[in-house]
């Protein structure tokens, strides 16, 4: 996907946002944003989104060092995550498909991306996803059939992961997936935005399901161009990609391979682009049974 | 009031709307907002907002000369508020206070506001302003009793108007004044966004009440280093002074004369600023008392 010219106000917004966890005062804040906003003309819309994110990240780090701004909010992501996790084990328990559940679950915890929302209370956002009605409405693309179908049928299973705490939600799913079935979950190769790295994958117990890779990529979403040579392999090899967030939707939606795109809408270009309305819980298969093509 | 951080994601999306309007290519608005972003680092947090939005407007003027963008927009603003002119006359006549009727649909005149808000049903949103439980909530500052009381002492008035369209509904109002009181209406010097000039004033039959002048400032607001001494004369000597808008708000909030501020809180930062809600109506009397400290 394409960046839009809709995206540039909202990277100078994220630039503020950012610019007011790094530094203290309003001064310091505003040099970064104006730091920002000259890179502006070198925003191409022929990037996808992430690449532009991934040049903000890049200045943050030019200015102040390879600091993990987001540390305190993934953190505080992982430890609510977790809390919430014997809550959603026993909805899956409980569910008439666990898998269903499972699965709207992971997409739920699409919820935690600071990037696209500042401040939020995670259980309260999850438990308004679950209220009675909801899971009926906010589902305007929902390949459910096909996404068992491929996943019934996979031995191998790459799953892209998104944000830290998210990725506790993502065990939920990943534990209703047959056991004979190997899951590697790719994470960011280094710290961007608030996006899950391998200590978030440990922290949450990936591990106990799945192999815990780097994508290579540091920016916020999967760019193939910058993914390592492991990721590639297992991206073109495996039989079934699962990817998480918008990021990696922006990033992938156009990549040679069928892939589930699972994510809730945040954004009204994504969403638009995506064929959904905002707040859709989202889970798009890219059928491209053109498997012949995958480059 | 000062421009914020957040004034600056803001103007951005301005000029990005106003790109929109000005160029038909996409290219060519994204090389208008790439000159707007350069302006950033110029912009001062020391300034009024309006100050920066006489920057785009400028830098619009210095593109494609002086043609005025939103035309078309504000003939259609006038035409759909002379269309419910009527209508708002009726209601004034029913009302049991006319004057807050008159004060009411005047204040709702100013969701006319394309800077704000890109697309609008102007009619749908004041008829949704005056459903029946709006008039009492959305008011947490509405300064109704000083106001009456303001206007009733005054021989002399200066209305500063604000947008096209708007200025019908500020007939309204204008109206309800006795018609012992000689009214002025000032309105922008030059072509900005979709602020009222004195050709949209008259299409709205305001001098068949008001004598019309121009400010002398082609910001979006009224900053009076900008006005002419006309504008300045009356502003200092005025019994009473009326103030629409947002932007005359911000350019304004801190004049040392009394000065009664009617606008829909339709900013955030504004609606914070100002101790309101956003959406609320809003009528501020700045009760300065000191009228030996004008200056």
């Amino acid at each position: 996907m394409k960046t839009c010219l809709d995206c540039i106000p909202c990277f100078v917004k994220q630039s503020l946002e950012m610019a007011r966890m790094v530094f203290d005062n309003e001064r310091h804040q505003k040099q970064f944003v104006d730091q920002i906003a000259q890179l502006i003309p070198s925003f191409s819309l022929n990037s996808t989104p992430p690449e532009m994110g991934r040049m903000i990240n890049q200045k943050v780090a030019e200015l102040i060092g390879p600091k993990d701004v987001y540390k305190e909010v993934k953190d505080k992501s992982n430890a609510m995550a977790m809390a919430i996790y014997p809550k959603h084990k026993e909805m899956v328990t409980q569910a008439e498909d666990p898998l269903l559940m499972a699965g709207e679950i992971a997409i739920a915890g699409n919820v935690i991306d600071y990037a696209a929302k500042n401040t939020f209370d995670i259980e309260a956002e999850v438990a308004k996803l679950f209220r009675s009605e909801f899971r009926e409405i906010n589902k305007t693309r929902f390949d459910y059939p096909q996404f068992k179908k491929a996943l019934l049928k996979a031995k191998t299973i790459l799953y892209v992961a998104d944000n830290a705490g998210e990725i506790m939600f993502d065990r939920v799913l990943m534990e209703e997936i047959p056991g004979s079935v190997a899951i590697t979950c790719a994470v960011r190769d280094k710290a961007v935005l608030n996006d899950a790295l391998i200590e978030d994958a440990k922290t949450c117990g990936i591990d106990q399901r799945a192999k815990i890779i780097s994508s290579g990529s540091d920016a916020p979403g999967t760019l193939l161009n910058l993914c390592s040579k492991e990721f590639l392999d297992l991206f073109h090899s495996a039989d079934m990609v699962i990817s998480k967030g918008q990021g990696t939707y922006e990033a992938l939606d156009r990549a040679k391979r069928d892939i589930f795109f699972l994510f809730r809408a945040k954004c009204p270009v994504i969403a638009q682009h995506a064929q959904v309305r905002l707040g859709d819980l989202v889970l798009i298969g890219n059928d491209q049974s053109q498997i012949s093509n995958v480059k």
